[in-house]
């Protein structure tokens, strides 16, 4: 029979796992719950009794598991096997994450922790929007904005910290980031700096008649879903908050796209729901400041995988390392 | 007997030469002058002259050579081994190089033809200040800006125009760029892009009594060399000049380093020659914008090897390809 591969995606709700042959097919997919009591604690004893109970399953035993590829938040220490300060685990002292599973089944599989953006990234390359290019970048914009790059089929470690295209220098004069420093991407293009945005620009332009700019005006909520839904029915105040996102967005991809000229720049997260419309103004704003040879070659695409691209890059990282 | 390559740079006033050993000493180096004469029709039969000469001289046939590695200006073309577009050589058409090369030694030696800026990373990562590090960036500030990037110790190529370092989006409401986008950071941090900021600094800032402020305004010229060596001396207007020049490339190499992570980025050409001064200047400003994690692992340096970078990273090409 041929090994298996367990694909895991940690993250704060749940825990996503899947089961991948050597031959790259999914086997089986299933999640459980992120259990973050008592500072995370058993969130890996959890893990372990769902390998153990889908090994039990189908009576594999250690020798049918080729490896563990997972993606987790926060620090990891792909060397060590740990993570730590990953505030949405309950982790923030580091985590002996591969020590525990590999004691616990006395198994000598590989057991590999990556990035959770990093890992998203191969698996939109793997089985999404990547179409098994060599050279692709996934930027996730949601609550942050998350990278990963792939380059030459590889991914881009760098000296731990490559991918961080959410903390690239975006806007002159701009917001402090959560990072320390100001202007950063993800203070523009999350779905909450798109809100800071609209805030801004509800007091500096004139009153357009905008229902959206009123609510504001109101101190009532307003979601970037919101934003993107009155920009595209062609309020002029949201319209106006999209296209300023969308300008720094483009621009920092056309950076991103300079510096490896990668075949697709695939956009995914909470926000890029926004679809075709986001798509094409963020590519019109991309090709107005993009060297042409990299705007020629380079294209943007929306992400395909939407919360399973983590369980399946996952299993990726075991299927790289064979 | 151990085999050898050649690494050769091509260039707009001489053909650089090189013979290194499967070992990675350099055995030999030296030059030929480029003729240019009839569209650059005696280039590549020179260049033939000079290997057919050294193999003479060391009474070596074709199967003491493992290979020849290449840099040239203008667009390769890796997979057919050809050369268009490179205007200082005289190139506009497309031309066969490495068929010619081939051909007149019937062997099938391989022959890698690769971007100029690409090679002189290589060669910098071999030999000079790269260090052998797997993650390098050369930014090269001369005439242009071009651009080097190398992760996992391969080149990054991408869709064919990767490391085009010069054509990142720098400044707001810039300069237009030879690329035909505003505002590249080739147009701020080149040579030129120097001295037309001081044009510009001249007639917006006040009038500080500097003397190279006052040329200015005689009309007479001013090199990117002069404004640097006035700043070292404490002339306030070049003080400015360099300042702006090294914000805007302290950001972009933040920008550079946030995709990669590098363990190094390293500026050469022939504005690198201000040396320890500007290496301050732009450490600082890249502290400025970039994220902590990654400013804290990426590093700045000068490149070593000035213009031998080329030869020895042309040789290198051969040595990664085995």
């Amino acid at each position: 029979m041929s090994k298996k591969i367990f694909g895991i995606d940690l993250g704060g709700t749940s825990i996503k796992l899947s089961v991948v042959s050597i031959e790259g097919e999914i086997i089986d997919k299933w999640s459980v719950p992120t259990d973050i009591k008592e500072d995370g604690q058993h969130i890996i004893p959890d893990l372990i009794r769902a390998i153990e109970d889908k090994m039990a399953e189908n009576s594999w035993t250690n020798e049918d598991i080729l490896g563990i590829g997972m993606g987790s938040p926060g620090f990891v220490d792909r060397e060590k096997g740990t993570v730590s300060g990953a505030y949405n685990l309950a982790w923030v002292e580091e985590q002996p994450v591969a020590e525990q599973i590999r004691n616990h089944f006395n198994a000598d599989w590989p057991i590999l922790i990556e990035n959770d953006a990093n890992v998203a990234a191969l698996g939109e390359q793997w089985k999404g929007a990547g179409d098994h290019a060599d050279n692709v970048v996934l930027v996730t914009l949601g609550t942050g904005v998350g990278g990963g790059v792939i380059v030459n089929d590889q991914l881009v470690v760098g000296q731990g910290a490559a991918g961080e295209i959410g903390h690239m220098y975006a806007k002159e004069d701009g917001r402090k980031c959560t990072c320390g420093q100001h202007g950063c991407l993800e203070t523009v293009a999350s779905a909450s700096g798109i809100v800071w945005t609209a805030g801004e620009l509800a007091y500096t332009m004139d009153d357009t008649g905008s229902a959206i700019q009123g609510r504001i005006f109101n101190g009532e909520p307003v979601t970037s879903e919101d934003l993107f839904k009155a920009a595209q029915a062609g309020d002029r105040f949201a319209e106006a908050v999209v296209d300023e996102t969308m300008g720094h967005l483009g621009r920092a991809l056309g950076q991103v796209a300079a510096v490896t000229n990668p075949q697709y720049i695939l956009i995914g997260g909470g926000v890029a729901n926004a679809g075709q419309y986001l798509l094409d103004k963020v590519t019109d704003h991309f090709h107005k400041s993009v060297y042409p040879g990299v705007g020629r070659t380079t294209s943007i695409r929306l992400a395909t995988l939407g919360n399973d691209a983590g369980v399946y890059g996952a299993a990726s990282l075991v299927m790289k390392n064979v």
